[in-house]
């Protein structure tokens, strides 16, 4: 991995982002497995019972699988961007694998709730927090290419419009909080709008699309 | 892990499979080791209590492990084959490690079942599920192939030969699922098979049984 | 990863720290996220239910994650200037490891117990076991520099700076131990300092300063 | 990680040790600290509660903790000699995993059951089963340097010193179990003798000594 000989400057060079991929990967790993504990076998046998307490449980670990593999892709493709990490990007990671550690719990409660105006503010609330993880971890990312001098105009121009998305997700997440009192449901429909923009990691960014999805 | 210097062309490149690698490894090593937590220390000491409690759930471990097993082993060699990966491909691995992921209770449901025909039905849906995963994926990492021209034919030739392996798996758990309700051994006996196939990663795979299996 | 070809001298190398770091981050990832299956959805619907039972775990999952991050980061920062291990190292980065997994048991006992002064002393021991335990590895690496001749300048005087930081946390934290019977709140101050030192991960290492966080 | 150009030879190569590095690193990873999930919280508070409940507890950690660290280093310097895995080396992986994976019952029982004569045995009988996996996993691993014809004399002298090692292991365990029902001491000691041949990598391997530990 590291050539035996010494560097021909003495100072260790920064940090590869090999480790904090590994790092995330390990963190989102138990993240997206952690609901299996959840699932208890029915208090009887047959099709009846196994329905009615398997089938919700199944439910909200999709969605709370589905939400965080939407995460580590985005997250896959912004640290693909990266030679090199530094404090900032370390932290901002933490902050983001911290916010994004506490959705399989906000996913249960939205559900055991049943989707009532409190339960639905909270989950948005936690999005907003995912989202906003997201979007420090994306403007690190930026600083990081202007103070080492390592930014090309096509990695600039896919933060800037990955920003973007990241606010326009914001505000759909912070839109969401007070309508979850008006319509749980109008609320809903701008959580999954705001998700839905991540689904294909290269939507919005013109240029990446070409590089990185069709690829 | 990477140069330090720019790349020529100054789009990013599409992210190399390290890190589906990695985080795949990840997910399934918490799969693959969940069930040690069902272990419980029996209620009373001495060899009766401890074959009357311990036993059943050991092998109802086993069983699982060596399943996951196997699919880890097959989706070692599939990712192998692949430079780069796309959205898609992280895509499809997603989908098959979550229905992995439902493996360890479908396993357990089976066992508290006593291999009644619903909960046989139940575990060859699941493993249905499973191979449909692994079917997609495969289908993803064709049409990488295709799609970016990095197709070489011993590498379709494999992806063929595999696809292939994947629909008779798939024929033999569908079939289970009805079979279940008129004798159950006789599903498990369809189950066993479709596994079986995929327990030599070069079984039915002409070419690579000489480059990968008996390298 | 490796090359195909044998080495020109016949004996395997001593391995590279890219083990090391994923076991590392595989051990430190379930740590950071262990405690997320303490959060039990709250026994009534409503916001002060939630605030009630939900805040409190939230705060120790907090606290627990961040220290554990900001060893996670000074760990990378440190494993980062080697280029190979040796069984001292192995053995050191287990103890360290070790040490660190019981972090959030003692979170969880300190809140419990409502910061009495027993069990912030308990706190405080912990902090100096895990600190212990990282003079410890930060020991072994400097001791391979030595014997395998690695050793540069830069690096040698980076650790020699990590240790004196070390050796001060060390005595914060075991001055905490006896001050908690006192006033666990100057306890509680001196934690805080031992710990807070290690936030930047160049903080009183004047050379790293320049070439790890500010890169 | 892979270059981007198609290889000259068009079939794929054996898949390099890195994954298999990385899934049991994950693996083992889970195993070692599944244990914290076992820390409760004393049932009252003050000093008295805490010993009598925690300290039980960690002791037990403690020790499944340092067994699987061993192994966990072994494993690392054995993997370290292999260029490329094939099938028998990733089922007899899986194979070591799984007996690994029981240790954390293993030691929970015989200190539940306060080492009568049943558990002694039944703890050597596990420790056997995981040293049987690491034996097969080294034969698999001089299979494959015949087989492959990348057997040089150093690596070959190390595996045939390994297996006699391991060999010597397996029955200091084996005896254990008849032992363990004359006096559960004796047996014990067999079993920290077993053990303890493994805690120095290089220990009875006279050429790796100097290239892998001294290094």
């Amino acid at each position: 991995m590291r050539p035996n000989t010494l560097p021909t400057n003495h100072a260790p060079e920064a940090p590869a982002p090999s480790r904090l991929e590994s790092f995330s990967d390990g963190v989102i790993a138990v993240i997206i497995t952690i609901m299996v504990l959840e699932f208890k076998l029915p208090p009887e046998p047959g099709p009846r019972a196994f329905i009615t307490h398997v089938i919700p449980t199944l439910a909200v670990y999709l969605l709370s699988f589905t939400y965080t593999g939407i995460y580590w892709i985005n997250h896959h493709h912004l640290v693909n961007r990266l030679k090199r990490v530094d404090a900032p990007i370390l932290y901002a990671n933490l902050l983001l694998l911290f916010c994004l550690s506490l959705l399989p719990f906000a996913t249960s409660y939205v559900l055991s709730e049943k989707f009532n105006s409190f339960s639905v503010a909270v989950y948005a609330g936690e999005l907003f927090l995912s989202g906003l993880g997201f979007v420090v971890l994306s403007a690190a990312v930026t600083r990081h290419f202007h103070r080492t001098g390592t930014a090309n105009p096509v990695n600039l121009a896919t933060q800037k419009a990955e920003g973007r998305k990241g606010f326009l997700s914001l505000a759909l997440y912070a839109l969401a909080m007070p309508l979850a009192y008006w319509h749980p449901s109008i609320a809903a429909a701008n959580i999954v709008l705001g998700t839905g923009l991540w689904i294909v990691p290269g939507f919005m960014l013109p240029v990446s699309r070409h590089s990185e999805s069709a690829d």
